[in-house]
């Protein structure tokens, strides 16, 4: 499958390498073409790894994972365009950190509102999936390496684009039992919120390397 | 133990029968001195169970349970009155819930404050710890309900006090290692934030009865 990462971070990193390694063809996106974390990416990915703008990527791929700080997603994907876009799953995987009042950081939307609907409301020709926005990178690909049936969240307005991340996800290493659809996009809202628990719950932990199991 | 549970709700409820169970005296604090459910309340919980005003309850306890429906938990706290709270340790189990723009519920306070630091604010001359706000009542006060080492959360800004709670949650059946202590009563945001996740886990597992596990 041909594939589009949005985002040059740890996240965009570590999603990028493992659909890489999964065997799928990668372009990495942002905002400009020579990007040095873009480009380092594709040199150590192989043949199979690319670099290039958002619109590069968007172009590319067949399916987007958005891993672009949350507060800079919809100028992301505007920068990507609409026309790459459109009719495209977008796995959104940011959650709208704000940092500007200092730390530990508040959320630029929540509450009444969440990134996952801004983006489904704004780009209403795209199907989005919230996803993996509730643990750290290298739990979100490499999920044997914590112990126990912990899970992560799915949720989108779009049942056949949520069966397709689901999908994707299983190949990352999540039992379908382990992945656990919350419904609609605007339980994104609750995803995203969580980051404010997550946050303390690393500091209790003493690192990010942690995630969350259901007892029911 | 004297204690006073100000909310004759089902989470009043639950914790004062438990509390009575363990043999301390309750009284269950109200807005009015004949509330009907805090009269039939002390009715079933025998000669250790008693009904009276939030004032009344407030000087009562040596330790005050805060189970009112968050919205309102300041004004009942203000009715209770500043010279029954003085000194004692405030345990706010609530959530701020806003049911005003229907369901499901958004929070009348988050992100940049919180319930919990609220009450800390206005009343300095008492020690608050949150804790118990992310799981239905049933498993507060019987968390061997539910298998697994699923957690407690616990927040304040007064160490000795947060102590006091969890060696009371320990009678309710929280072994001291599942009590987790997220710092101080900041975090309280994290923990009533969530809320918004709960309520969509409340749907994907079909009941309330359920809690979180920490995979690390």
């Amino acid at each position: 499958m041909r594939l589009a990462v949005l985002g040059t971070g740890m996240v965009g990193n570590a999603i990028a390498t493992r659909l890489v390694e999964l065997g799928h063809e990668v372009t990495m996106g942002s905002r400009t073409a020579g990007n040095e974390r873009a480009v380092a990416w594709a040199a150590t990915a192989g043949e199979r790894g690319h670099a290039g703008t958002f619109a590069d990527a968007a172009e590319f791929g067949e399916l987007i994972f958005s891993c672009i700080a949350g507060v800079h997603t919809l100028e992301a994907l505007d920068a990507a365009g609409r026309s790459h876009l459109e009719g495209k799953v977008i796995v959104d995987v940011a959650n709208p950190l704000d940092f500007t009042h200092g730390m530990p950081p508040t959320l630029s939307v929540c509450n009444t509102d969440s990134l996952g609907e801004q983006i489904q409301r704004t780009f209403p020709e795209c199907r989005v999936v919230k996803a993996l926005n509730t643990m750290n990178c290298s739990v979100m690909v490499d999920p044997a390496s914590l112990p126990g049936d912990h899970v992560a969240f799915v949720c989108g307005s779009y049942a056949d684009a949520k069966q397709e991340v689901i999908a994707l996800l299983e190949t990352f290493g999540w039992p379908r039992a382990r992945v656990v659809d919350l419904g609609d996009i605007a339980a994104s809202r609750g995803t995203e919120m969580y980051v404010s628990l997550w946050l303390r719950l690393w500091g209790a932990v003493g690192g990010p390397h942690f995630n969350i199991t259901l007892a029911s």
